[in-house]
C-alpha cells in the first residue's frame, strides 16, 4: 500500500519547503513534482530570496528539493492526474479515518494529510499564430529561450514586472526589444522599470495590442489592433499565469474568483486535513518567501492534525 | 531632518527581510539594529530555514543583514526609546500627513511607515541566586556559553524544543547535562527529543523544578523544589521569551493576551502605516521564514500605503 502520512503535489520552492518541514517533523513525506523545481527554474535570478543575496532561477529550485530530500522527504517525478477524499483501509493507527487517494497515470497512493502546492501555469495571449509558431518563435520564457534570439528583434508581451525582467534578460542577446503594453502605464517594480527605460535597445510602445503573429518555418512579423505591422523575429509572452487548481476543485475545496485556493494565514484550506502553499494561494503577492512560509505553515498544521488524530480514541480497526 | 518613508525597528532576520524588500521598492530605508542579527545570532546551527540547507545562527543574521544593506537600507545600531504618532511637517509631498516618531537617546527620526521587527527576549525564571549569578554561572544562551563549561556538570531548565537543543549543544563541552522539566513530559521536536534520549552525557528529570541558585564566585549548587540539592556549575535557562512590544504599546497597536502584536496575514496592524513582523507578533509558529515573510508583507503593504498617498491629492503645505 502506497500510503505516506503526508503528500505534497509540486516540487516547487513552496512544496519543498512544506516537504522539508514535513521531514522534520518524522513525518514519512511524499512530494509529487512534476515540474522538478517549480516556475522559479523560469527566472533568470532571484535576488529578493531574503537570505540568500542572489542565485539562479534554476539552482534555487534544485536547492529546495535538495534541502527537502536530504532531510528525508521522497520525491517522484509524476504528475498527479485525479484526488479524492477517502476513508483509509490500512492496517495502521490511521485505519478508518478520512484522508485522501491521489493518483498518477500508474499508481494510487494513500495519505492523511494533502499539501496541494501545484503552482501557475503562463497565461497565453489567444490569438492566431500563437499555438501555431509556438517555439518557432512565441516564447512563455524569456530566461529560457534568449538565446536563440541573438542580434535579433523581438517583442514582450505584457505590462507587469515579469514583462520589464524579460525585456532586460532579452536586451543582453537581442538587437532590438520592444515591450508591448496594452495600458498607457506599466506596473512594474521601480528598479525594474527604470532598467527598462535606461536601455537603448528597448522601447516601450504604451496603448499597443497585439492581433496576430505570422511567418514561414518561423516568426516574421506580426500584426497590431491598429492595423500596422512589425517585422519581428520572436514574441514573448509575459501577460501572467493561469492557477493550477484543478486538484482543489475536484478535492471541493474553496477557491476564490481568480481560481486561486482560499488559505487561511496558516495555510489551511476549508477541508480539514487539506493545505495549500505557494503561487496556488489566494496571497496577493505571489514571491517564493511568501510561499515558503505558507509551505511551512502547511506542515506544521498537518503535523498538529496528525497528531490530534493520534491522541484522540484508536480508529476502529474492523468495518 | 531625519526623514525616511520607511523605517524598521529590529534587525534580526525579520526587519532585515522588510528592509531588504522596502529597498527593492527604492523607498530609502532605516533600520535600527539594537541587536544586529537578532535572536538568531544565539542559535547554533540553523538547519530549517528553506533554501539554506545548513548555516550558523550569527552568520545567518549577518546574511539577512548584508542583503538588506546591499540592497541599499541604511543601518543604525542604536536603540529606539520612544515612538509616536505624529503629523509630519516636512518640506518634501509627505508634508502634512500622519507619520510616526521614533527616538533614540540622541536624535529623533522620523517616517510614513514604521514596520515593528522588535522580536523577543529570553525569559528569567524569577528565583534566587539567578540574577546573582547571572554570567556567573547563570546563562540564557547555551551557545554563547558552552565553552565556559568544559567537562563541567550543567543543567538545563525547560521542557520545549530549545531547551532539548540547548541540552544538545552543552553535552559536546560539558561532563554531565541535566535536563530540568517542571512537567511528565516535553515538547521538544521529536528528532531533538531523540537526540537527547540517547545521548549517555544528559539525564532528564521530570516533575522537577528549581528552587533557587547558590555559590561564591559562581556558582556551585541549585536547591530544588522538593527540598533537595544538587552540585552544579551551570544553569541554562530556557523556558522561553518575553515579547517586546513596549514600542508597539505607546503606539496604541492591539496586543493579544501574551503582549504579541495582532497582525493579520499581511502584517498589517490596527494602525495604518504601521507593521509587524517576526517573533513580535501573535503568529503562533515562531520560526525565521515566517518571520521573514512577514517582514516581507510588512514592506509590501508600506509600500502600497505610501503609493496610496502619494496618489491621492497632494497634502497641504502650508499650516
Amino acid at each position: 500500500m502506497n500510503f505516506y502520512p503526508i503528500i505534497v503535489v509540486g516540487g516547487g520552492v513552496s512544496g519543498s519547503a512544506a516537504a522539508m518541514y514535513a521531514a522534520r517533523f518524522n513525518l514519512k513525506t511524499l512530494v509529487f513534482a512534476e515540474q522538478p523545481g517549480g516556475l522559479i527554474t523560469t527566472t533568470h535570478l532571484v535576488e529578493n530570496y531574503p537570505g540568500i543575496k542572489s542565485i539562479s532561477g534554476p539552482k534555487m529550485g534544485m536547492e529546495f528539493m535538495e534541502h527537502a530530500r536530504e532531510t528525508g522527504a521522497e520525491y517522484k517525478y509524476e504528475k498527479i492526474i485525479s484526488a479524492e477524499r477517502v476513508t483509509l483501509q490500512m492496517d495502521n493507527e490511521f485505519n478508518g479515518v478520512d484522508g485522501f487517494k491521489v493518483s498518477t497515470k500508474s499508481a494510487e497512493y494513500f495519505c492523511v494529510t494533502l499539501v496541494l502546492a501545484t503552482g501557475t501555469e503562463h497565461k497565453h495571449l489567444g490569438i492566431d499564430g500563437e499555438e501555431e509558431f509556438k517555439n518557432k518563435g512565441v516564447s512563455y520564457c524569456a530566461l529560457c529561450d534568449a538565446n536563440f534570439f541573438k542580434e535579433k528583434t523581438v517583442c514582450v508581451v505584457g505590462g507587469g514586472d515579469t514583462a520589464a525582467i524579460d525585456a532586460n534578460i532579452l536586451a543582453q542577446q537581442c538587437a532590438k526589444v520592444y515591450v508591448m503594453v496594452r495600458k498607457d502605464h506599466m506596473r512594474a517594480e521601480p528598479v525594474n522599470q527604470k532598467r527598462i527605460e535606461d536601455n537603448p535597445k528597448i522601447e516601450i510602445l504604451y496603448n499597443t495590442e497585439l492581433e496576430s503573429i505570422h511567418g514561414e518555418d518561423s516568426v516574421t512579423h506580426v500584426k497590431l489592433k491598429d492595423g500596422s505591422e512589425m517585422e519581428m523575429d520572436g514574441v514573448f509572452v509575459a501577460i501572467g499565469w493561469n492557477t493550477k487548481s484543478e486538484l482543489a476543485k475536484e478535492l471541493d475545496v474553496e477557491l476564490n474568483a481568480r481560481n486561486e485556493i482560499i488559505i487561511n494565514r496558516e495555510a489551511e484550506t476549508n477541508v480539514p486535513g487539506l493545505y495549500a502553499a505557494g503561487d496556488v494561494t489566494d496571497a496577493h503577492f505571489k514571491q517564493a518567501i511568501i510561499g515558503a512560509a505558507e509551505g511551512v505553515y502547511a506542515s506544521v498544521q498537518a503535523f498538529n492534525y496528525i497528531q490530534n488524530l493520534l491522541s484522540q480514541e484508536s480508529a476502529p480497526t474492523e468495518y
